[in-house]
């Protein structure tokens, strides 16, 4: 019925049309405005006239975000929406030791012990931004391809937000999306392999969305952004999170069908790091030179000055030195 | 002070040189060999002779794990040893969240749900084999690497039961230690990666040791076997850990300095898979062709009947076809 609505928003809908239309009692009209405003949505209703929506809710809904991932073949089939939790990669990690099946989603509105890479904190707020978590549980691939489907995450992320926000957002190898210099997004996968194959990975995503500049923490001002501060606009976050499962499930059926290579193209269209001189702090020590190229298993390839290509498993990228 | 029993099996030692010898009260030897006792020891006692030990253990006692691993400086510093468990990797695996440090060992008399490759059950009564759990937490290693972490594996508990039992065990690619065509023992190393690096592994290893031929079940019989049945002798498991803690530690400190090249050529000279012809089960079908390399990620190579080279990432291996 939502759809109604929202196809007209601003405008009254009578609910002798919407019952007419759903086939369906007026008094299941009633029940359904009253649960949609239980979620927050917010309706005006005048006699004769029937309601019309003039405020969408602040929090996703779970009627949102079912709408947002209709057609979903694999992604977001299970959805688990929480108020608040301390992590939801904690909640999927449970969720995948009991069992639960490939493209299970866990989305909170508040993370209160958000990770990032290497056990970083990651901020995320109540109600401003996208922190979820899927289960992948790939049919035997390769553990050693585990680093192919962070890239392919940071693509699809980047992507979507692209679509969605119209922002100029491109990936920092191997997974931080940057808009103008500043991150935008943390994309953590976590893999758990048993010999030499995946048994499941599970992709952290979190997308600073509706955040104002005043949202983001003082010591964070200059390094981290949001959708809302770079477009100017707020972003319906269940929306987000559909075109996000969608640019997923499109790009892991490639992955699945082709291999990584036409996943490393999109990874090196949307790179800011190729091209640029960098340096990489990596676990022996700092490597400078020029980014050239992802290697077919992900890795970074820099040519050093001496004139040597390196290849680089791991590490935290700096443009420039 | 059982080292000094245990040097002079059958032969009496008297409480007073004991005493003597270790600088305790004869009330504290006489506490020690109770202790002793209680751990499955049996000593013979008599008048002015002293003590003599007539049988150790069916039991791994913890002092006698606790000496076989005196002197290693990484693996099995943290030791749990446990009469009975569901699986020692689920014990592993719950102490690894906790944050327990690189070198934790679990060993259990019995597991009443071992588990091998993709599921599969393995049988573990109690008192017969090594069923342990190692966690190791590599500094900074790509996950892309983790598969050589199971063929390591592979290299040092065969080399272990050789030294230890004089059996002619090979590896079968990647990881099953065969002796005379019939399986000693199964390896699992579960891999725990965040993005492109290794959080932590766990290394599960099933040794059938002292297993009887009555001891196996109907349904294995002809494909299963011991260090026993093999080699005529039993062997004392405790030393047996130890000695497969000595390999693990010696190869993975190889392995961190000069990277895999060297553990793959160890792994080569006890393959029973190359220089084969091998039939693959893999998710694209069946794969036939001569085993003839290991490439550098531990893949292993095939030469198919055409000509064409194939690596395989993943699959179970039979010899012939």
């Amino acid at each position: 019925m939502i759809d109604m609505l929202l196809e007209h928003p601003g405008q009254y809908i009578s609910g002798e049309e919407i019952s007419r239309r759903l086939a369906i009692s007026r008094t299941a009209v009633w029940k359904q405005i009253a649960k949609l405003r239980d979620e927050g949505y917010e309706f005006e209703s005048a006699p004769r006239r029937g309601y019309r929506l003039i405020r969408k809710p602040d929090k996703i809904a779970h009627s949102a975000l079912a709408r947002a991932l209709e057609g979903r073949a694999l992604f977001g089939r299970q959805i688990r929406l929480l108020e608040r939790t301390v992590s939801t990669q904690a909640e999927v990690r449970e969720l995948a030791e009991a069992g639960a099946p490939s493209g299970t989603l866990v989305v909170a509105e508040e993370q209160t012990g958000g990770r990032g890479r290497q056990g970083r904190a990651w901020y995320s707020p109540p109600g401003k931004g996208v922190w979820m978590s899927l289960l992948l549980r790939p049919d035997r691939q390769p553990l050693s391809f585990a680093p192919q489907l962070t890239l392919l995450i940071a693509v699809a992320v980047c992507r979507a937000v692209r679509r969605a926000a119209g922002v100029d957002a491109g990936i920092k190898w191997p997974n931080d999306l940057l808009v103008h210099g500043r991150k935008l997004c943390g994309i953590l996968v976590e893999s758990v392999g048993e010999d030499e194959l995946i048994r499941y990975a599970i992709a952290g995503i979190g997308i600073d969305v509706n955040l104002e500049a005043e949202d983001i923490p003082e010591e964070l001002q200059d390094v981290a952004t949001s959708l809302y501060i770079e477009s100017g606009r707020r972003i319906d976050r269940a929306e987000l999170i559909g075109m996000v499962l969608a640019e997923l499930e499109q790009l892991y059926e490639l992955y699945i069908q082709e291999g990584f290579a036409p996943i490393g193209h999109l990874w090196e269209a949307l790179s800011v790091t190729l091209g640029q001189r960098v340096t990489v702090k990596t676990p022996a020590g700092d490597v400078s030179g020029l980014a050239t190229a992802l290697d077919p298993s992900g890795a970074l390839v820099l040519a050093e000055d001496d004139g040597n290509m390196r290849t680089i498993f791991s590490g935290e990228v700096q443009i420039g030195g």
